[in-house]
């Protein structure tokens, strides 16, 4: 990759500091090998971690809830390639968003409208720079993937200035009222911060009635009830039980709160 | 980390030594990659290899068989962290094991008793650190990932002596006589050692009868088998075919053996 | 591991290279990992990256063209272990194979073959070096992944020559007319270069016609197309959709092209 120009103020990734792959690429199949392998070429001695493989499938808004809850896990300096990006090859600017002393690098789809709005201050570029040969269906691992790399190990990108129309979404709310993620376990993650819950509040769902416990073993085995997961986010669940099947939840179900 | 006291006389883990995760939280979703930046953050030069990220879920008997009959592949030293933990943020201890060469982190709820019934000599301790901020559900990412890595690492990490009455499942039999993992092929891994089980042994399950086989390739296409699998166990197969489904086996299913 | 002898002219991985899995050992349960620990062991310093963990199940003439197809994006000098291998245990020859500036060891069952087929020139060679305990099920961890890794650091390995008629496969088609994967957003791929069609080629197939597309964000949302995929492969889609249910896509599905 030859690093042309326009570097940032932001500072690199600490050298400590690990790539982390966000994606709706699936747990199966080459995709996430074929970024590891993209990311090894040019960041031979950084660590890869998968954070999620299988964010909403095509859906960047709930995506976007997801990631801006999961992100801080990741270390200070982690620089994220984050692909869920149903538009790739048309016309969706690809960008770089240095924010909470981490970088974000994926397309401007609003993928990280919910990570920029909770920062103090952000810095967001368009990228520039084209591999030598560009597939049209998997940026992810010709252009997202080199960006990332080079930003990992301090190398300059070529980038310009990416004016909030391009990407911002002012119109997606501050919390998204509806189930985002089922886990193995069929725990139901929403896009709501428990932080803008009341303590108090009863959530109506799938026939049963659930008020918020502490964790899974402080209520009787079989009974639903809602908490605080370990990302702040408000979570449904059943103690040694599956919340998805007992309430009936998919993603996109909507909890009612809002 | 402030690694404050008693380092156990048992040796730290050797250099090349890797960290080993065995969950039950799902091949799927966030939580293995939270794992692996917990660790990466306190010992960023450590390889960590995924054991199981699909142990039995909420079944810690279960598990225990599945842990000591894959543990020792994983090397000399190597350090586990080990989470299935329906009682999470409960009375369990968090406890760290040193038996076998290998340092075993996770929560004393008899996941570690057949590691430990099978050792000549083991060291159990409770873990007494806790971290600036431990969430009431996920003390893997939050106190044993830590604990792991410090001890990946050769760092004291502060702990206090075990007793037995607190985690030992001494009522636990020495081989459990059921499914305990379905793999991606359908073949059925056992809780039954094979060295304990006589050559001529025919299992009659699902409607037909197994005998012994060496593997796969010496039985024809389609038929069901049992077979000492490459870790010492049990396993009940087909040859190109699914056990589980020709057999209508699934975790918990009791072979007739004992 | 003892390194006996005959070390083939090829060069060895370069320094940077990665240790590539490509297994249908599912992408869950232990076995993965065990190939991780393996690769660890001997090679502890080489990244290790999983291409694909569900390979079509006991195809390897399916699996053949996959391998074909993605190997080249892993990067040279990157060593394969590859195992898709119904017949362990039995006669077919344990080999590496040096093509394409890379290099790739497993089963001589025909798995190599469309590799070698699309290669100037190649180094077949059998293996001969047989570990202290070699499993009869699980050639992957006990032989394949202390050859790779010895490779991958430079070391010789004991081997001798090997002639086409014991792992060629002469008989397979140069593309292969059917479905071979299905990814997890329902998109199928096929056996089939893209290169090998014209441009104006109309697929009927599941019901409808599908003909080429550049990118999914060319054609209307649910409408279904081919493309040639970012490895080259013909590929059925549908624009935020699934083709294998809209289609009814299997592996092993007909494409009608030949």
């Amino acid at each position: 990759m030859t690093p042309p120009a326009t570097p940032p103020a932001t500072p690199a990734a600490t050298p400590a500091a690990a790539l982390i792959l966000f994606t709706d690429f699936g747990p199966r199949g080459p995709y996430m090998g074929q970024m590891h392998a993209a990311l090894h070429q040019y960041a031979p001695g950084v660590r890869v971690i998968d954070l999620f493989a299988d964010a909403p499938v095509y859906d960047a808004r709930a995506a976007a809830y997801l990631l801006a809850a999961y992100a801080p896990d990741m270390g200070a300096g982690a620089v994220f390639v984050c692909v869920v990006d149903p538009g790739v090859g048309g016309a969706r600017p690809p960008m770089v968003l240095w924010a909470h002393d981490r970088i974000f690098v994926g397309p401007g789809n609003g993928l990280f409208e919910i990570i920029a709005r909770r920062a103090e201050r952000y810095e967001a570029r368009r990228i520039v720079w084209r591999p030598g040969k560009l597939s049209p269906s998997f940026h992810g691992r010709d252009l997202f993937a080199p960006i990332a790399a080079a930003l990992a190990v301090g190398e300059a990108v070529e980038t310009v200035a990416l004016g909030d129309a391009e990407w911002r979404r002012h119109d997606w709310p501050d919390d998204l009222d509806q189930v985002i993620y089922l886990d193995h376990f069929g725990n139901a993650i929403t896009g709501l911060r428990a932080a803008s819950v009341d303590a108090g509040q009863v959530f109506s769902i799938g026939g049963e009635r659930l008020s918020r416990a502490r964790t899974f073993s402080d209520v009787p085995v079989g009974q639903a009830f809602w908490y605080e997961n370990a990302n702040g986010l408000v979570e449904f669940a059943v103690n040694q039980g599956s919340a998805a099947q007992q309430l009936r939840l998919e993603p996109g179900t909507e909890t009612g709160f809002l």
